[in-house]
């Protein structure tokens, strides 16, 4: 059977770092998979979960994926299972981590053969967190494959599994109109979810509009990134603010909503210009324009607020089916990197 | 080999669901098992287990069942992996639910095969919490079957398992003289065990005494649908206050402590009616008058309080081979479920 | 294939019950799966993991270990997953513990065929604590192996996998000379892998030099013990304060710090006596004065504090290949309890 181009060993922290060929030849897998079923290929292995912050479709999914294929879990938590970690080089351990991340990193690698983690932004100055030190020094140390479960900057298990479900409407994706729509939230909720399905977007050739309110841009470097990448897929990328005007003849509307990386880590700053936004959410009246658009969320989502329910539960929602095809993504991803 | 009636794809949320023919064909079921052992037949399932209670028994008992019959098994604490659920329909979800309870169940339903829930009462009014509103929602959202691990009113795996210890003791139940006994305990305890073991003895034609101090009926719907039960199996149900005559003859004396409904939500009160039996336990005194009685309780006890050392650990005593049962039991509803 | 001296059903609590024929015999095992691999032969067996304290190392290698050949296994936290135990024999039950240890045991015998128990020092005084009264209670009621992951008194499975991790540098270890060597730590630190390493090293027939500064003995009957045992294997023991003195001509330089017995429960006495050794600490200067020696730690070590840099990540640093041995000293250990 011809799995594509090999991707054993790699890290999945963002699709930035897959061709489009390599991202659609996982996609393959899984819709194989999905057909054929699988066997026991991971008997033997073993997946290490580290969570920093909480989850429950990542978890499930993740530990449900692995564990179906034959292999073996742990789920541990920071803060609970794990010590505090020491993150710079050199550090005089005097004070609060008990561990350095070098050492946490290289004993995680003797006992699993991928380590997964989920670590979002804490409430620092967004120029530092965007360097997503938690895994980015977990890549550095360990020395097996590294799957990312949503960091600051990204969440690609999210992205490449709405890839499959958007296959599984459309067939190529080339050419397909994409909005990504910010919608109201009393929270203020990560970016990673945002960039990711825009870089898989502009990998695979879709025509991206990102749609939000003045203040709420997406992160700089990521912006710059998906220009040249959309550049190089034959795709294209806009920025619009009026969500009636984004949404005209979509194909598909993917709701969401997102921070202020300017007022990253000052709470009070943000929700006063967030709340300026409170009734910007998707209706039927909205949905009208769309060319017949399917709706999609990460979940989880907050009904009439972020959408109306007749959104929400129209025939053309795909959030049921997005949420599902993160088992069959991951099951096809953990074949593909572990090589099993 | 004959496996009884199907009850393939059923919800497993009260025993009043199940006819008696079902129930002991799931009780024969569990004894082959004990006796041939079982195989792999869950291989590729999955069990999500939410608990939104803390539980042993539970916990360690349906996990274990299900993944020594080769199934895998997700642990889901509400507050820590699920998101703030709402319940309520067509709600606008601005405050601090982050997820409609159809959300969570339904992804959860493309993840699992069977989700299993612990809910216990919260502090509200009776005739409010009575309605089990977690588990009905997850029961009316979720398309696979759903497992009941103890919700307000009932903890069908308890009894079923509690009628699996009875039968390999008697055999036949029918006829045989079993008093549910309240003891104190210096907590309100759930009312789930009491109504889960009454609606076991009726079904299966025992002769139910149920004996408590004023103030602590079952709940009166519950006492309403045990009488239809008790009078359609041929087994009888009375309600008896003093607990040396409930025992007098019995078979089974299955010691419970639970709280008044009537004072639910009002602790301060219900502690002051309850305290007024601080000497009520089970004595060797008590047990004589019984016809050499097997002593039961769901656990955990509190010895020396809810029931003597010497009853605890008499020879007659049942309770570890209840609790030993309940990975037996379950494991022959997982299969009978899952039509596996 | 010979396995050696049969320790099959045999608790794991201290090295010290077994001989130094059944230390090399596992030890043997776990040499020739890490070559041969191993199949599945603990499937349909299953772990109950009890934590009455926090883990990283421990949690994760027993699931692991246990799962891969296997296995099923839970994770139980106290606290959270269990009720609080009573320990004492014939208490009445009135306060705040729910269920007796007696009663938790007995369940978890029926549910798991192998119960392991992590339970750290609380703050009570020395002589109460190093009872071990926890894991000691658990010996006493459970009908199945018990499992210590670190106790009040011992850590065997880490000295276990120690012995491997020297084995695999040295081959036989009688006559190496090993120091255990207090270094400076924040925080006073557990008693258990001292004692267990110092009992592993005079089973094994090394010669052991246990250094630190006044006011830091190991525990008076684990050093009468230590002092039968060197003297019946044609090991040595020898107690010196100076850590430069100590390590001279060493093969092997452990690292360990530990609180100290005599001001158990009286932190900031302790605090006071500890902070007058700040600069103790592993220099590359001290490991020159050794025989090239290996160096060894449990882990998780504070970099800079209890060692340098230099010395860690010195090519003779056993610290990575240590924690991966836990792996494979359990995964031996399992098999060879279990008679699997």
């Amino acid at each position: 059977m011809d799995e594509g181009p090999s991707i054993t060993g790699r890290d999945v922290v963002t699709l930035d770092t897959f061709s489009a060929e390599e991202i659609r030849s996982v996609i393959a897998r899984a819709r194989r998979m999905k057909v054929e079923g699988h066997g026991s290929p991971l008997r033997g292995r073993s997946l290490a979960m580290v969570f920093f912050d909480p989850s429950l479709r990542t978890r499930a999914s993740f530990a449900i994926a692995f564990s179906t294929l034959g292999g073996t879990v742990i789920d541990l938590v920071a803060g609970r299972d794990l010590w505090p970690l020491e993150m710079r080089e050199g550090a005089v351990m005097d004070d609060v981590a008990d561990e350095h991340v070098r050492d946490a990193a290289r004993v995680l690698s003797e006992y699993a053969d991928v380590i997964a983690i989920r670590a979002l932004a804490r409430e620092g100055d967004w120029a530092q967190e965007r360097r997503d030190r938690v895994i980015v020094s977990f890549q550095k140390h360990a020395t097996v494959p590294i799957f990312n479960m949503e960091s600051v900057l990204d969440h690609p298990c999210q992205a490449w599994g709405d890839a499959l479900t958007l296959e599984e409407e459309f067939g190529d994706l080339a050419g397909r109109k994409i909005v990504l729509g910010w919608t109201y939230h009393p929270k203020a909720r990560p970016l990673a979810v945002p960039h990711g399905v825009s870089t898989m977007a502009c990998k695979l050739g879709m025509d991206l509009t990102v749609c939000h309110p003045a203040g709420y841009p997406l992160d700089a470097r990521v912006r710059q990134s998906l220009g040249h990448t959309a550049a190089s897929s034959g795709g294209s990328i806009r920025y619009v603010e009026a969500l009636d005007e984004a949404v005209d003849g979509a194909d598909v509307v993917y709701a969401a909503s997102w921070g202020s990386t300017d007022l990253h880590g000052r709470p009070e700053k943000e929700r006063a210009l967030r709340d300026a936004h409170r009734d910007r959410r998707l209706t039927t009246d909205l949905m009208r324009g769309t060319n017949a658009a399917r709706f999609m969320h990460a979940m989880p989502i907050r009904r009439n607020v972020e959408a109306d329910d007749a959104v929400v539960d129209a025939p053309g929602s795909l959030i049921v089916a997005q949420a599902g095809n993160r088992l069959h993504i991951q099951r096809a991803l953990f074949q593909a990197i572990l090589g099993a």
